[in-house]
């Protein structure tokens, strides 16, 4: 085991074990290559449950999503996914009419092939280059074979052919103890900043043999996701095609049930699954060399959440985050900017534990500790803000020279 | 004359002319160096008018401005001043209670060897690295050495002397023909992108001779501005610096009445010294390769303006300018992240004339003449969103490695 959980920023619940691989009861998998990526790469997944699954799902907010969103938003019930089928290599975005009867016909083949049966059971996902009609006749053939290849440790497969330009697989498997024994969780996700062909996107696809109500399927979910991808950014850019769905098979038999103390600690176990992959997502981004946790406190969930937005998508953090400059004057500005109108604001940076800025003026500091601090490979910021009781955090990759190389040289 | 007006975007009025230099009636200039800058370059300002002048002001809304934005938002009397003192070098941000009485004493310093006498009269203005206290024994010799300098021709010092990175000195020297007669229009500005050490600012100082009431003098300031420095981006940092005065001595004998002939005519020459001004600033930022223009037009002028911005802060975006790649993609998944829940949301897109979407759907282009042209200098993205009436542009870089390499390895 090389160990999933690789950050001190993630806490893992002492009741979950990482397990070498193999999906959840009721779960199998494939991924095969149908011919999308030239590279001739692993470019179709497919995930199938034997079992009436219960489900929960979100989306991305964009006004622009990519076909398979709003298929899914509109045909799929979406507390009951048993199936899911995903293609890389073509995000079939802004493809229109066509693009959206694609994305019915791969429901239609991968329901009907993998004996799901039910279209509205089955959810679609694409990532790849947009604006470019899906190859239907070599997804359909790669739909049929997956169903073939379909078997119970197939999750390292379908998490390759779920991958663009990341730079690795990202998945885990665990065994989460609770009360009346041990579930599986396991996870399948990709995403390496919006810097692919097109742009890239955060998929990810979870499975558990635990038995969830829909309702708490969702609640937990809903929690987790804001928890973990909704606090990263590579650059900023919120994608067509964002999607990640939580599957329950209930096939190990033992329940999650509302507000008891199994609840609690399976949803320990799915938050610190969701954001060790979100961080991962985070440092894949565009080669960083380095990650960035912006901690912001304060009075105000909006002002927190504001200035922890503010600081993680600034290309002059970024850059001096790349550059292992301790340059806390960007900070400040990025504080600035996100809160127009308060000045002079009393506000406080520590980087690395090093108080630089306190009330919103320079504060004696030992320059040399703090230059030594920040060329390490997390650098975690503090920013306290008037006030108590809000606090957020963001997770974010530098911007260095190979975002730029990857972006700009790349040719649709 | 190299010419001003350099871009096919700025209309040039053709009542105005552009001249070799010199100040309009009533105002002198200085640049001299005090030891800010460690290269020994010019990094102190002064600029007085010797007549009772009307002014107008314009200040960045950041929550964490600079100490001398403060100061003259508290303590100048915004539509008389009459002489403005600026150092480069340092930004005298983040620097408290002290940095706020560092600005007063410059302020003090320049009223009293100026002859100005009038503190309030006085504006104060600093950019460069920030959270470090000013050299006042140095300022405050410069401003002195600085007043001895003042003469008519003195802008181009004066312009010199408030540059940090900026790649070139940014100034125009114009004679504007109104109804009575010619008055001289001459503006200094500095920026080039938020990427100087600590962060650049924007500092833009606007001379005039003709006679304008302040009431007048706001109005066409505030217009503007909207219509240029509130229209570009170069990496979408608002910095805690920015600062725009215009001053009238009304030398020249020549009225610019309100909504008058004349009124437009003045209007219009300062609109284009301050679009051409502002197209300079993004050019310049980062070594920039490349400069775009997105136009939006729709039904609805927060839209127009959400997607305008997000196309143009975009990161995926400005490499694709910058490596001269044709990535429509990258403008969809702008649109739709400045529009969320809007989908499917039937916008249109053509760059460089060239149609490439239509109703939110791929079409068919000519792929060669799409990457010739975002290949020149200039590249113009227009998108179309539901309805009409809504109109907006904006200006911006590119992002490169040049951008990387001065944010990344400037060390504080």
């Amino acid at each position: 085991m090389t160990g999933f959980f690789g950050s001190r920023w993630i806490e893992t619940p002492s009741h979950a074990t990482e397990v070498a691989g193999g999906l959840p009861n009721g779960f199998r998998a494939a991924g095969v290559a149908c011919g999308l990526k030239p590279s001739g790469a692993l470019d179709l997944g497919l995930l199938a449950c034997s079992a009436q699954a219960t489900s929960a799902a979100r989306f991305t907010r964009s006004g622009t999503q990519a076909a398979p969103v709003l298929l899914c938003r509109e045909r799929v019930q979406l507390d009951a996914i048993r199936a899911v089928v995903v293609n890389s290599g073509n995000a079939n975005a802004a493809t229109g009419r066509r693009g959206f009867e694609d994305a019915a016909k791969m429901q239609g083949s991968a329901a009907l092939a993998s004996g799901v049966g039910n279209e509205a059971a089955v959810a679609v996902a694409s990532t790849g280059v947009i604006g470019v009609p899906l190859d239907m006749s070599s997804v359909t053939t790669g739909i049929v074979r997956a169903c073939h290849e379909l078997r119970p440790d197939g999750d390292a497969d379908f998490a390759d052919a779920i991958r663009t330009t990341d730079a690795y697989a990202k998945r885990v498997c665990l065994d989460v103890q609770l009360s009346g024994g041990s579930v599986r969780l396991t996870a399948q996700a990709k995403g390496a900043g919006m810097i692919s062909p097109g742009f890239a996107t955060l998929l990810c696809f979870v499975q558990t043999d635990a038995a969830l109500s829909a309702e708490t399927c969702d609640l937990l979910l809903g929690v987790t996701v804001k928890r973990s991808f909704e606090r990263i950014s590579v650059d900023g850019q919120l994608s067509t095609s964002d999607t990640v769905i939580l599957q329950c098979s209930g096939e190990s038999g033992i329940e999650v049930a509302p507000q008891t103390d199994d609840e609690l600690r399976f949803g320990e176990a799915l938050d610190a699954v969701l954001r060790q992959l979100a961080l991962s997502i985070a440092r894949d981004g565009e080669g960083a060399r380095r990650i960035g946790r912006v901690v912001v406190r304060g009075g105000d969930d909006r002002a927190v959440d504001a200035v922890a937005r503010a600081v993680a998508d600034s290309p002059l953090v970024k850059t001096a985050l790349y550059g292992g400059d301790p340059n806390w004057g960007r900070i400040a500005q990025a504080v600035g900017m996100a809160l127009p109108g308060t000045a002079p604001l009393p506000f406080d940076i520590a980087i690395e534990g090093v108080q630089v800025c306190s009330r919103g003026a320079v504060v004696p500091h030992d320059a040399a500790a703090l230059s030594a601090a920040v060329a390490r490979d997390e650098v975690e910021y503090e920013i306290g803000l008037p006030g108590e009781g809000a606090e957020t955090e963001r997770f974010f990759s530098d911007l260095g020279h190979e975002y730029v190389t990857i972006n700009s040289e790349y040719t649709t």
